[in-house]
């Protein structure tokens, strides 16, 4: 069965506009990375909304688990910006079940060249099939379940909130 | 525990040669791919060997086996050439027991900016976390059993021997 | 003799900071770019200021024209933002006698990947050996006479004045 | 009036085959470098040739130097193989008067992400504005005139055959 990706922005789809000088959305490059990395999944790709997290609000998190609810696919990767990833995720963790969904971002803009968005994707498209019904997030190589992670803004990194070893 | 990370050479690390306008080997970029996916798992790299892998022999592939043997960790991701991919795997998993080896490439070399390098390489970190022991091929987003999956030269891409659904 | 290159920021240099999500100076990629170029030019480069055009006054623009004056090279390229780049052109025109100046910048940050810059540089270092003395702005691979350049912003390209054919 | 740019492949327009893993040529980069270097010249683009510069032989210089006769523009910048640039800028200097004919290449191909291409191209389009009739190299940021200039294939770079300073 097909992988859902929905798309909500974040980093991952700025873009430099050259006549102010200023970031902004335009479109999403999930399609551009996916032809890179020559993925052959079977993909449904959403663009749910095109907005940078920090102004994400309740209302677009009811519409993201909304839609992970009403999907037919039971695997589902989200792009999200890092700043309120975590948040999001608890959300859909509260209220899905029997779906494994994996939120992934990047923290610098695919555009720019030096991006960690590819990686990140085909580490969030592999979790995402690898791993049981569940919320988790896909950063920095690894994964975390929605209730033991946290952004560590100072590092730029994300890291469990408790390590149990 | 650590993650071990098994460099073989591939298209993965081939780099352009402008003083004679042909392909070679220097050195691996593996390690600027991790950090460019601002990666945080904890790796030991090892650079086993730097050659195609149309130029690989029983010798060598009784050199990676024989490391995977001996290392300590449980999780190995090898970086291979893709056209021999499929050989090195089958003799991985007649001679290994209770590790995980997932091995992937590149069709692309990273050095030539279009790589699928960095999505294959934070697909493969992710499935060597998440899949039972086993040796496994990840390319193209996809994780294939090592007895299922062939390369298919027409189109570039990995695809399984036979689909059971 | 040497050509003089004098770095005082702009777009050209900009980078992303990937904590706060915003764009900011770090050091200049003139010497990357120059190495990228294979460039074997003799050249001394002096990086004066590290600012954005729109906020360089009339202090700045004097350190400009007194570093121009003092400098032994005839031949001098400098890097500098695209919003304020004709007044710049205009302060150093009015002021140095016998010098070959030319300004340039760029639309897009090098460092995004996508730049303008590296066309640009290449373009401003061949006028700056080419042409009589005089101040010129190198962008769009045309090269125009300080007294008759404006920046069409609607567009995000330089234009003359007045066409004379 | 316009500048004439003749392509006739060269590094400049090399790709990587992923079947093959072979380095080969399919269309002209180009038209993409001058949309990224956001030139705005008029330009007349003609591609003449796809071929190495080694395989050049006198019936294809012969075409060379008859589309720069038959051209009405009077400025013009070829891209080239730098193995064989200096002989066919010989036959040009030899065959053609009044028009200043440019020709550049590049030691890495643009595909490669890594290129000078993009530097050179600044380059030759802006010495061909500036210069009085003759035939030039425009290669590291410099200019040679056709009689004085070589290929030093050990180091990749082009040099004066003698320096009169």
């Amino acid at each position: 069965m097909a992988i859902r990706v929905l798309i909500t922005g974040g980093t991952f789809d700025k873009e430099y506009d050259e006549l102010t000088g200023k970031l902004f959305f335009r479109d999403t490059h999930l399609h551009e990375m996916l032809k890179l990395g020559r993925c052959r999944l079977d993909l449904v790709v959403k663009r749910l909304m095109m907005i940078d997290s920090l102004d994400m609000n309740d209302v677009d998190r009811g519409l993201i688990l909304a839609d992970c609810h009403a999907a037919p696919e039971r695997q589902i990767v989200i792009t999200h910006g890092t700043d309120t990833m975590v948040e999001t995720a608890q959300v859909l963790a509260l209220g899905l079940r029997g779906k494994t969904v994996v939120l992934t971002g990047a923290m610098v803009p695919w555009a720019f060249g030096s991006s960690d968005g590819l990686f990140n994707l085909g580490s969030a498209l592999s979790f995402v099939q690898a791993l049981p019904a569940g919320v988790y997030l896909a950063m920095n190589g690894r994964c975390f379940p929605w209730d033991n992670v946290r952004k560590n803004r100072e590092l730029g990194v994300f890291e469990p909130l408790h390590t149990e070893r």
